[in-house]
Order: C-alpha cells, then structure tokens, then sequence
C-alpha cells in the first residue's frame, strides 16, 4: 500500500502549475508550497502538471526545480517529480556510471519493479540515453557479476500468480539451488538460470519448499558462508528482492539511517521509489524490525525542506 | 517492400466474414475462397475478421480453419490468419518442443524482428503459455548453445538508426571480434556480449570496420574453420539475422526448395512470416543467387491449394 496522501479534491494542473510559479518567482523560493503540491500528486497527476507547466510558461517544470532547489532536497524533488519509469531509468544510469556505481541498486531496480514495468524502464532508458541498459551493463561489468547481472536486467519475467506456479518444477528445482549451495557452487549457471528466468510467484514456492526440506532459508545458507565478496552480496540481494521487497527496503532504510552519517542516496531512493507502491507495508516492517516508526527515525536524522518532503512523502501533512 | 497484395477496395469485414463462412459450410471446402480472401487482407484486416467472425457466428475462425482444412495448406492458412506476434510466439513454442526443437528458428525470431516486435511475441508468448520463452529456452538447452540462446531471446535491444551508432566502439569491437575469432574463442563472453546486446545499426557498423581491417567478412572466418557443430552454425545464423536478414531468409527458402523432398515446414514459415514484411527484398536476393524467380522454384516444388497459398503471398493473383 502507498503512503502517500492526495486531496480529496485535487486542484486542476493549471490551478497547481500556476501555484509552483508562483513560488519560483519573486524573492526566494516557496519550497513549502512546492512540497504541498509535488507531495500530495500522484504519478499521472504530476505528469499532468508538467504537461501544462510547459504549455503554459514554456519552461520544463523539472528545470525549474533543478534552477531553485539544491542538495537532498532537489534530488528528492526531482526524483519524485520524474514519471516512475524514467525515475528507474535514471537511477538505473546512475548505477553504471564510474562516481555513482552501484549494483545493488541495478538488482533493487530489475528485481522488485513488475516484469511490465521493469521493461517500460528500460524503454527510458533507451530514450534517454540512446543504448540498451543490457549492453550499458554488460560492457560495465565483467567476471561473475556480469554472468549474473546480465541475464537479470535482460530477462522479462512472466508476471504469474501464485496459481500458475508449477509445484513439481519449484520442488526440483529448490533441490537443484540447495545442492549447488552446499557445493558453494555460486557462481552455477543453473543457479543463476532460475534466479534470473524464472517468474517471482515460481521461485516464492521454489524458496519455500527449500526451507521446508533443508530446514533454514537460502539466505541463512548464504551467510553461512560469511564471505563478504560483492558477488555473493549481490546474490543475496536478488533473492531478498524477489521473494521479500519489503523486508530488502526496510533493511536499506535501516542502514541508510543508522550510518554515521546518513545515507541520504539510499534515503531519497527508496523513499522517492515506493510512497506511491508499497510504502505502508516497508513502515510495518521497520517498526516491527527497529521497534521505531520510520517517519520518526528519519525526522532524527534529516531536517529542514528535505525532511518536510520525505514525511510528506511518508504520509504526514495536510494532503 | 511486402509482397501481399490488397485490393484497392477492402470488402467490410462483415462481408469478408459471410463469404468465409460460407466457404466452409455445405458440400466440400472452397479453399479458392479462403485463398482469395485471407490471402489479400494484411494483419490488421485479418484481426477484424476474426473479431468480427466470432461475434457472428459464435466460432473462432481459427478453429473452423482447423476443422475444414488440413496438411501443408492448413500449416500456411492458420500461420498467416495468426497476428504477427502470436506466430511468432506459436513458432518460437514449436522451436523449444522436444520433435521440433530448432535453434535456428529461435535465432531466426529474435534477431530478424524489430525490438519492439519481438519484444511482443514474448508478451504473447507469455499469455499463451503462461511461462517466460526466456525460462524456457534457458530450460530446454544447456553448455555454449544456452551460453548464446539465453541472452538472444531476453535482450530488449535498443533499435537506433546509422546515425546513433558510436564508430570508435564498433572499431574496437570489430578487434575483439577478429581476436577471439582467429583464437577460435567462439564462445568467448565478450564475443557473445557484442552480439547478443549491441544495437542491430551497431552491430553492422562493427561487421563493416571488421571487413575494412582484415580483409573479409566476420562469417568467411568462421566458414574457414570448417567445423559443422551446431554451436558454430547457430553462431553464423545470428550474425546473418541481424546483418543480412534478406540473404539469411533467400538461403533458407533455396535450401528448402531444393532439397530432395522440399521442406514444407521451412518454406510455409518464411513465406507466411515476410510476405507482409520483406518478402520483395528477398525475391530479388533469390534470382539474383539462383537465376530463378523465387515464385516459379515454389511453383515447380508445390502443388494445388498450398501451392496457391503460397504464390498469393507472393504477390501472385487478383488482390
């Protein structure tokens, strides 16, 4: 469920357009009035607003906001703003670039977006930058991590229910991942078949009969190992992301949050990322986890515009 | 340039619908009919058919051309009534199954569509068969031949045109490409990164550096090796999907033709899959390779209602 609040009545884009000039003019800027508009839209809306911000004063409304905001809080802005497939793809090109890599925000990006709208990031991405995220990530890496991250940014999974699962192929096939585990066998090009190919709702049962039989989760198995290499980091996100969204987000929140020295990236990222899709479900998590709300382990450790927009963004405030 | 003839009025679908239905009832099929009509409607106008079939007589079109028809003509009749994607999706399944596994085929669907169109068949793929052709494919192969498959068929490439191609990769890669050929490195990672990821513009760019720099085209160096295992094969059939797909489908069409007893499957999948396409293209290749037009090597090689099927598709008969 999203956290993020809309008015009952929303005002027209040109009433919200007309409002978000207004606080760019003049003497300083109104980043109060930017939160109250930008943070209580919804994707369509806030596409709505663009469209008619640039018909009306012939200026991109993301430029805009990119002339008068700065630090944290500009990037939550505009992450925001951005329509969701092209905020991924985005922060899909951040991920590949030398300053700003990161692969586990590629895993994040391919694993816990539906197949669907996994792809139309990926449209994005090609619009924007004039190549494939498939060949951006497979000339970036090498090595295992190429032979996992490849397959895993290239493949549109089949988006099945839980009832299309074939039950006999996920018992074979948890006995197939326990056996090359146990083997330390990571690297397994069958192990990385199923992980890569197979639909979420397959490799859910899949996971749940490998505990069943061997008594702990493929992750308990992995840390096992206690080695701290980026591939096996990687593995372990894939399966975290695909199997259990809300329980990977809340553990990213927790770090970013309890670093010395917040993560503001991860912060904005993930908060930016799932207001509008699974938001509510990562707050139960985190208190059930830290046994204290999100909203308020983050008002301790972020402050002014930038605070306002990510508890907006959480739920707080007039909508 | 197609070879599908319209006729300059198109009938309404709902009379194309009675005269088809009519062609089925009562003594005996009209193939002539059937022949006449679907063989001069283009993919949009036989999608209106079917609706417009099934909304009159309560039946799918497909299914009562399963009834009344059979053998070679009733392969060539249902192929061409399918959309686009949902044959290319049926023909991909064929591919994958155990007594009409065909790798080529495969390669044939995922490197001669356009991005976007294959990007559909597997859409289609999924709604037929309720699994991923990624999962599959990665299921059904093993060794170097999944090494290549697997990322082929989950690549969403990016589809630029010669003026978005970047001319100092395509040099470099064009050396990577000699390197791992003149190691006989076939199956080196990088060698399939470039091919199974890069742009299809990009791609012939690099093949042309490659021809400039050392002398002949990438496909003589891998002919010279004189190895025949299906690696090998598969890997000169991408590199023809996707540089030459005209001279690529003309070798398929002359190899079907005139083998001893003609290949039928072959024949009736290239036919009903570039008539509406590229199919002009691919005739002038064939006289030009074989002094023959390619209607009269069908002609002599088929016979009656499939025969006519065929030379319909070709452009043959009053539209």
């Amino acid at each position: 469920m999203a956290s993020l609040k809309i008015p009952a009545n929303v005002p027209l884009p040109e009433v919200d357009s007309e409002q978000l000039h207004k606080a760019f003019i003049g003497w300083g800027t109104n980043e109060g009035m930017i939160i109250s508009i930008l943070a209580h839209r919804n994707a369509t809306q806030r596409s709505f607003i663009r469209a008619v911000y640039a018909a009306n004063y012939n200026k991109d409304l993301l430029k805009e906001l990119d002339n008068e905001l700065s630090g944290d809080f500009e990037r939550a802005v505009m992450l925001w703003t951005l329509e969701p497939a092209d905020r991924d793809a985005y922060l899909a090109k951040e991920s590949t670039k030398m300053f700003t890599k990161n692969n586990c925000v590629l895993v994040e990006i391919a694993c816990t977006r539906p197949p669907l709208e996994f792809f139309k990031a990926k449209q994005a991405y090609q619009a924007r930058y004039k190549t494939s995220l498939e060949e951006d990530v497979a000339y970036h890496t090498s090595g295992n991590i190429r032979k996992l991250l490849v397959p895993l940014v290239s493949t549109f999974r089949y988006d099945g229910n839980a009832g299309e699962v074939n039950v006999k192929l996920a018992r074979s096939e948890a006995k197939t991942l326990h056996k090359k585990i146990t083997d330390k066998a990571y690297t397994d090009e069958d192990l990385i078949r199923i992980l890569t190919t197979r639909s979420r709702a397959q490799i859910v049962v899949t996971l749940n009969h490998f505990k069943d039989y061997f008594g702990s989760s493929i992750n308990k198995f992995l840390k096992e190992d206690g080695s701290e290499d980026e591939y096996l980091q990687l593995l372990k996100t894939v399966i975290k992301c695909l199997a259990f969204p809300e329980k990977y987000f809340e553990k990213v929140l927790r770090q970013a949050i309890n670093k010395l020295g917040t993560d503001e990236w991860a912060l904005t990222r993930v908060v930016t990322t799932r207001a509008e899709v699974d938001m509510e479900r990562i707050k139960e998590e985190y208190l059930r986890r830290n046994n204290v709300p999100l909203d308020r382990a983050i008002a301790k450790d972020t402050s002014g515009d930038y605070q306002d927009m990510l508890l907006a963004l959480l739920g707080h405030g007039h909508a």
